[in-house]
């Protein structure tokens, strides 16, 4: 067992997280964590990330209830990464409803759509 | 199909670029990209980062051998990150020679090595 130590300064007080789901193995999103981002993760098992957009702690699901439920965490060899195996509550990560947000293949320098579109974000986020 | 738009301004020129095994679904690992490795990734179909550290673009395995033959790549859906799946050749991806940089899992605010070590890094990059 080693000494945890995550090192956020590199990125200005931010690292990506991965996230992937905890059974497929499929890649769901890619976000930031910074240090108190990081400790209410640990604190609450759920996945927690500091918008950037926003400027503010992120709890994933809080509009939606589409909560990702932390399984295990993996951390880099650099400590300036992490990946965080969940179970994603209701199905999809993606605010647009896809399964996944890597829901588009770059194809001949053009996206085509290859994700499974698991909910109607309308329905969710309201129209 | 859409029109291919990544937004490398956000991250101040660098995106966020995560590498799965294309068979196994593995995260092997997470770098960064600017427009110049990008456009060199696509080109060659090797994966090519930038270096944060050097401040250079990094063919990644020009050292080791052990390249990246880019299988498929997705974008999500803020256009501000990439999902590659990759051909790892050697069998690693990570300079300490474990298969995957996440070779350590988070347990009780400790870490703990999990991962499969594929090779001896100083027969590869000398001792």
């Amino acid at each position: 067992m080693g000494e945890l130590k995550i090192d956020f300064d590199r990125g200005q007080g931010l690292i990506p997280a991965i996230v992937q789901d905890w059974k497929t193995g499929e890649v769901l999103m890619v976000a930031y964590m910074n240090a108190a981002s990081w400790a209410k993760t640990r604190e609450t098992g759920k996945a927690c990330f500091w918008s950037r957009s926003r400027q503010k702690l992120w709890l994933k699901g809080e509009t939606s209830g589409h909560l990702q439920i932390v399984k295990e965490v993996y951390l880099d060899c650099d400590n300036d990464a992490l990946l965080l195996k969940v179970e994603q509550i209701g199905g999809a990560a993606c605010h647009t409803g896809y399964r996944s947000c890597f829901y588009r293949r770059i194809v001949n320098g053009r996206t085509e759509e290859v994700g499974t579109r698991v909910f109607d974000p309308k329905e969710v986020y309201g129209g």
